[in-house]
């Protein structure tokens, strides 16, 4: 645990591979056994995320087609580990080689050089590269279906990008039924256009747009979180703070509760179908670390895209000398599109943990097959 | 650690007791021996955030006395676990056994007793008063003093209580002079100021205010954090969220990066002094989930404080009846203040728990001594 | 983590304390809510191993009076951790002073010292001395009421002093009946007379055996233990190895099973009043690391006590010098009878650490009182 | 952690695959950046257990080519996960399907058909089968090449089988040159002789063997293990026990500590070479669960193999109706030969995962090529 490569307490992600290497693989250790669960479960999570297929997406073309090595047999999960991957397929390291001593401005290639010796997998950002969150969305897949069990279903949508952004409340039913249905990954299509707009507007620039994502998880039990330093949301921010890319979390109200008195921001509580709810939801469903039942919403911000073409000073490591760069790899425009399904998978693998170490999901489930 | 009472992985806080309870207790496990420390070095981060002693605070008054049980010999650490308590003197139990059955909103009340079953200690919030946080100060003061092995100096001071904010930069200095001579913990004295009066009146409406926290660590060496799951970031902001009453944490430029084009948001690199530097800091000192060398800044956004004399809606779930409340007890009308030595404390820790990790301060210091 | 004074997973305890400073502690994290507990059941499993209290002890005579920090609320644990500790009270450090630069042959003085750089505390052994083990009593009496839940009773005797063995199997109902009646723990009254004879004859000579105990739990479900690496008896196994002295460790026919034939130690199935049993138990209770429903028998092998009156040869480490050291502290002549309660907290620990793991006992316990 | 498929602290293993699945993997994280490493270290030592090549192996024949399908870059680890596989090609789980109701006696068949609800993959025993521990020599292989780093070297060799015992002490350059060289992997060519007889006649009687496996470890530095719960005996116990078919592990003088006398057992100090000697090594090379300096000497007990041709009573745990079974599946006749490599890697995952926690091998690794 020196290292970092694993996330969780009860439903364990271990994550490894390099962006230019041969795979990206996951290792999701403390699914329950008797989950069923198809390779199709597990891939079409991962094409949500697929690059090179739209018009703001990296030209990097995957094709992403998941393997699972382990832990499956007969349709069902088993109780042991299910060892994921896919294997990496377009790789042009060549532009790499060239910045090898000269950091990217915004990059991991400064911090992993100096971390690592100069032995960390430089190409294509190795380790530290977004292609890493592939893993994420292939255990987050596993973490989505556990979560059916309990009737939890998580959502995420793009609320802005640069200065686009979603007005107002979103419906449930719009994020369910438009999200994937254009580029930009928005819930609202008229929004979605001008998004798509400022992204294409920015490639032609050289340039990049930052922007925000917000999770949603409903129907999530009460009970979930374990105080005091495995509080629910501090789970789910770590999380998300391991997205490359993100620069803030907040949930509910979030840095506008700063600004509110409590008479405000305190969600007030009624009864309603013999259950108790609150009338307002400034908390994001979380109360003292723990879920409070009412849907958790956590708004996730990107900052732009560090590659970019535009000239940019940077320093000659290995001589101590100011320079310049100007890069020609293939990356995202914005990342955020492509992390709408990231954050979904984050949030659901959270929420998955925590279920578990709850006892809300059980060990073994109970299937018609035993 | 289904339960979730401890964190860190090199420098382990496990946290225990309750606001009512005996005491509130810490055991830091992973200091390395060879640390000079005397109880005045703890004692005097802990006064920072002790209750009842200025305008702004709670009537609730603790003295805090530290008591040090174990892991110290003859003035320095021994390697072993030190464990540090103080009690709780100032308890007035009564108005909370009329609550039990009516939780407080915005407080952990509700969800604490369905998670527990109803066995919770709800005197004072129990384990979900924000009291608890004396054994974070506790132990972020050794964990300052620790980091002063590698010349890391990590401050905190108040940038926003409601409307109210610190316009600008605020120079090191000015937070280093200022922040505890005020009774809300701001670098700038006309700020302070207009603070002050604003938590005054918010006290006269019997209602609160929230705000948000600044923390900052200079000098910290280049490489600190362990991509991808325990990056400096998460880590940093995982400890943040356990502080009761956060809503949202930013790193650098943080939601504003969402605005930004690539551009302008990318910190270019230069050499100064024979070191790489960046000419900006938007990363707020964090890339690729580890330390740049640039200042680590974080903001932490408060909420208002939960409990409010106003009269509120809950519900009695004993009976499952809608109801309100008007509480009586002795609250911070704004937790902010008392927050700052908290997050100086927390961001003290995660550096020296990936420090210790990452190899940069050794399991034996070396001191004069031997 | 990377200090070692936590264990378990699910039910995890810290300890803290030095023999000689303030007190020896233990932190219990993980246990469900709504288990009733009095201090008393926490007293009279410390009791057990007080010392200074037979002809075979130690004359350092320690109380033992056991204080509850936190966690428990109403005569209820409260799902909070529970801090419990006992003071040092008869302290005679001086003979230690002497001896801090002689390492006693057989004890961690001279390894905790390299390891410590000299900062450790030596006093008594400090943190290397027996006495820890009273935190693992007082975890393990809470584990052990736990446990009542499922039905799992858990037992240990001394079968081995010196030379001195039970001959062959004891009864169950023996162990119950004898064990705290002789002042070595043993089930079978003629030999453990002669075990008291041995012990007290070894006194005479300034000297000091060793022996064996063994564990059992009996009533325990099918189930518990996670493949691969966290197997039911590798975490027996591992906290027997954390009792101070213990050398040695076997399951069921333990060493004796390399001399046999599969068809001979084979345990073979059957069904006794419709359960799956088995007609031997070879395996002590645990197949492929899970649980097997059968008795577990564990044995633990601990070696004489290395502080002994007779002149030794050690080192002074200061000058790298060879020299002769005669000790002249309290010790035990034999820790095998201080070690009977130590082996049942132990396993009692493990075995509540898997349930809870495997979802056995809830996170909240029914009672009549909700 | 809930489930158990991650062990170490530092240098952590996860585990990964079935006896007929896929393939068998490990994911090592935490080993240092800087590490020279090629497939043929690997490989060289997962050809040490490579079934199906000896007289006295099973007749499942499986080349275990080694592929790295992460961490490795240009020839030398890059502080990121190294995941490795062996591909399952000579798999017939044809027999097993008969006995999908039937468990083996001996075996885990019966406790995980319970605790995974009949959803484990029974097929060659599944996650239980020895076959998993390939990923342990995978794994011990970069731990062994880790520690040359120190200097420590690893050793492993049989001592016993059946009845047939290696008498006296053998020379470390015995085990060096004559293990592997014949098919029982022991250091004394006559008694060799005499283990491969007497297995070759348990495979004729249908019947198998157990026996005993001492690992050793020279020039371990002083100062290895985490008092009090992560000692590195109990590290190391824990592990052996974490290999399929192990029933007692101990420590130099191990259970015959129970006989002796503290002036028999303890280990007096001396000087030699300008480094503090023990006179003997009852210890085996731990005091207080830390490394003395002495070589850390281990045996590890092994049961025969469970898998016998022999008719034997099991249950029918469908109809819960007593029945019997013959084997006819491909099993060592005595695991002992194949399981010396694998104590091996055992012993060098745990030093080397202390080596790292206690910072004695660094994060980075100098080499010329930086």
């Amino acid at each position: 645990m020196l290292n970092g490569n694993s996330i969780g307490k009860a439903l364990v992600l271990t994550c490894f591979g390099e962006s230019h290497g041969a795979c990206i693989g996951a290792v999701l250790d403390g699914c329950p056994a008797g989950l069923k669960l198809t390779i199709e479960d597990v891939q079409a999570e991962v094409d949500k995320r697929k690059p090179g297929f739209t018009s703001v997406s990296t030209r990097r073309k995957e094709e992403d087609r998941v393997e699972i090595l382990s832990g499956i047999h007969e349709g069902y999960t088993t109780g042991a580990p299910i060892c994921l991957i896919v294997r990496n397929r377009d790789v042009k390291s060549e532009p790499y080689r060239l910045l090898r001593q000269k950091p990217r401005p915004g990059h991991a290639d400064y911090t992993a050089h100096i971390k690592y010796g100069g032995y960390n997998d430089y190409r294509g950002g190795g380790r530290f590269s977004g292609r890493v969150t592939v893993a994420y969305v292939m255990a987050g897949a596993i973490a989505k279906k556990l979560l059916t069990y309990l009737g939890v279903e998580v959502l995420a949508h793009t609320v802005q990008i640069g200065k686009i952004k979603v007005a107002g409340q979103v419906e449930y039913d719009d994020i369910r039924r438009n999200v994937y249905k254009n580029a930009v990954r928005c819930a609202v299509p008229e929004t979605a256009v001008l998004m798509e707009k400022a992204v294409l507007k920015t490639i032609e620039e050289g340039d990049s747009l930052g922007g925000i994502v917000e999770g949603i998880a409903l129907n999530v039990p009460v009970g979930l979180g374990e105080p005091v330093f495995d509080s629910l949301d501090s789970d789910i921010a770590k999380m998300m703070f391991n997205i490359p890319a993100v620069k803030g979390v907040e949930f509910g109200a979030g840095f506008q509760a700063a600004y509110m008195k409590g008479s405000e921001n305190n969600d007030q509580y009624a009864v309603r179908k013999g259950r108790v709810i609150s009338l307002s939801n400034n908390a994001g469903g979380v109360l003292g670390g723990i879920s409070s039942g009412m849907p958790i919403v956590v708004r996730v911000a990107f900052k732009p895209t560090s590659s970019i073409s535009k000239r940019q000073k940077t320093v000659d490591i290995s001589r101590m000398e100011e320079t310049e760069i100007e890069l020609s790899g293939r990356h995202d425009p914005c990342v955020v599109p492509r992390a709408v399904p990231v954050v979904e998978s984050c949030l659901a693998l959270v929420l998955a943990d925590h279920a578990i170490r709850s006892g809300k999901i059980p060990r073994v489930l109970e299937n018609d097959k035993q």
